[in-house]
């Protein structure tokens, strides 16, 4: 057939060349970097349009397509969350997005997001507890030790300077797995035998676990006073991982409140209940921490407009790069209206 | 790096291979083939979880999210709407969609759907025809001769056996496109000077212009009785083709009425006015056309169903052939929870 014109083409990047890319850049400068658009992102938040995810939820789990622009790009994921997919050898979650032009409505870049995704929810909580956690933290709890749980601790060392670390999961096993795959990046490190005991002594208390119903991680006698906690588990309807109590008594902020009461921690809550969205803090139009006893809690679910910064990111960091392949994803015919005659064309062609 | 697990691959249908298989498979056939396939779907359905689609509005034309799921098999389909490209030599209309698994949340297929989205609203318009349209039509007017034209002629002919043809489009170079793609398939073509000749002695009328505005490409002095009105190109809010009064000389059907009211010609109609839902005659539960001198309407404006259908019918016709790609969109690392590990392996085997 004819050659195919550059108009068709769109860049993907598979996960072969996503690994390729974050290795090439080093995974905590790609941390610290994200975290800068994202931040960046955050802080021009009036300018996107923003609408809670589609969510498709079926007996196993949720597929969700989750979209926003600032009115120059317009960036979608495509999200699953099956918890039984571990059991099957599967991830429980993969995803992939699209960065399109709205001027054309033409796709520009099409990636993979599974490695994506862990990677901005790291630099998103980060980005969230440089602006909230108490002065001089440097001991993180770490409850639930799954997939997610590397990304956290590694943005959290790249961006707050974080080297501590106390890991606890129900399944020995899987804190065996984050310990070993840290251990050699001079993370001190001790594993425990319970949430209490990991939670000793944290300036930060991240939750990542992952069985979607409601769960109780952390109770009010676990939480003393002046902590961070950075809760990123609990992120759909029925799904959550913080006592109530814990809620009423610490400062929230969020990332976009009509989603997050729906998916969040604070589904726990009444609808009205006081929350901070995180990009007013990070405009100056509403304060972070208050005090050092202050107990703050990002109740994060992950929202549209970080895959959004991660888009942007990676197609910024493609060029000059050999990290992804061109794919005929449009039609050009030679004459816009003549997609017929295209076809016939390629008939005489072959 | 590693060799790529099977569980990671999604087969990827290019434009190349989308026209190679519809060419290998004959465009009528496809067409028939497909028309089945939309239209067993449209007979169960009430099985299928039904939003309208997700639109991102701009100044230049709207990006589009269409999701369904028949709770076996989940799909959508990106498009977008941009009148202005064509002046720009691209597509007014862009398109590409997946397929997965509601099972795993897997995606199963990637497609091109600039191609597939032509033939599906082809198959489409033909399909609501043949139940609808007079006993023994055999001569449509076309009003409005771009990209989509030829595939409603096409659809027509291959399904109801539609070969006289009346064109006509404000763009006499787009008439005579349309005239040259399609006098070498044994159509009777007559090219006419205004839309009021076209229509003369049609007993389908098939309005199909891309203007984002009101428009009156038909008046209701241009219509008689016993005509079916196949009105496609009216499918945004401030977009429609018809007159007023014609809709409400007309018996009216309708995709998914809470879309096409919002998005149809009916959006000039009262919000109660009354229509059928298409399905409704498919499953016998409402009448079709009930006398020679009814004026039908199909006032389509593609609803994500059909794509499913077609994404389901590509799926179906791709087994066994070689019109596929394999992409690496899905991280399948050796154990599910050890999506860092992967990383770290994929550094060792650089």
């Amino acid at each position: 057939m004819n050659a195919i014109s550059a108009l068709a083409i769109v860049p993907f990047v598979s996960v072969d060349n996503m690994m390729r890319l974050v290795l090439s850049i080093g995974i905590e400068r790609f941390l610290v970097e994200l975290s800068t658009y994202i931040e960046e992102d955050f802080r021009r938040w009036p300018t996107f349009d923003k609408t809670p995810r589609v969510a498709s939820h079926s007996v196993d789990g949720v597929i969700e397509l989750m979209p926003t622009s600032d009115g120059a790009l317009y960036g979608f994921k495509y999200v699953n969350g099956h918890p039984k997919n571990m059991r099957e050898g599967k991830q429980t979650v993969t995803a992939f997005g699209v960065l399109a032009d709205v001027g054309s409505g033409y796709p520009m870049l099409l990636t993979e997001m599974t490695l994506l995704t862990a990677l901005r929810t790291g630099a998103t909580s980060a980005m969230a507890a440089r602006h909230l956690a108490p002065k001089g933290a440097n001991t993180m709890a770490i409850i639930g030790n799954g997939a997610q749980s590397e990304f956290q601790a590694l943005a959290f060392a790249a961006i707050l300077g974080i080297r501590n670390l106390r890991l606890y999961d129900i399944d020995p096993a899987a804190t065996e797995k984050c310990r070993r795959n840290l251990a050699p990046l001079g993370f001190s490190i001790k594993v425990c035998r319970s949430g209490q005991e990991a939670v000793e002594g944290a300036d930060v208390i991240t939750t990542v676990t992952a069985d979607k119903q409601y769960a109780t991680i952390l109770t009010d006698n676990m939480v003393g006073s002046g902590v961070h906690i950075n809760a990123v588990g609990g992120d759909c309807p029925g799904k959550t991982e913080l006592h109530r109590d814990i809620l009423k008594r610490s400062s929230i902020f969020v990332e976009y409140a009509p989603q997050t009461r729906i998916e969040g921690e604070i589904q726990q809550l009444a609808a009205d209940h006081p929350v901070t969205e995180l990009w007013e803090v990070l405009d100056g139009s509403a304060p972070a921490r208050k005090s050092p006893d202050e107990v703050t809690l990002f109740d994060s679910v992950g929202f549209a407009i970080e895959d959004f910064s991660a888009l942007r990111y990676v197609r910024d960091k493609l060029a000059g790069t050999s990290f992804y392949q061109e794919l005929d994803l449009l039609a050009d015919p030679d004459e816009p209206r003549d997609l017929y005659g295209m076809l016939v064309r390629a008939e005489m062609a072959i």
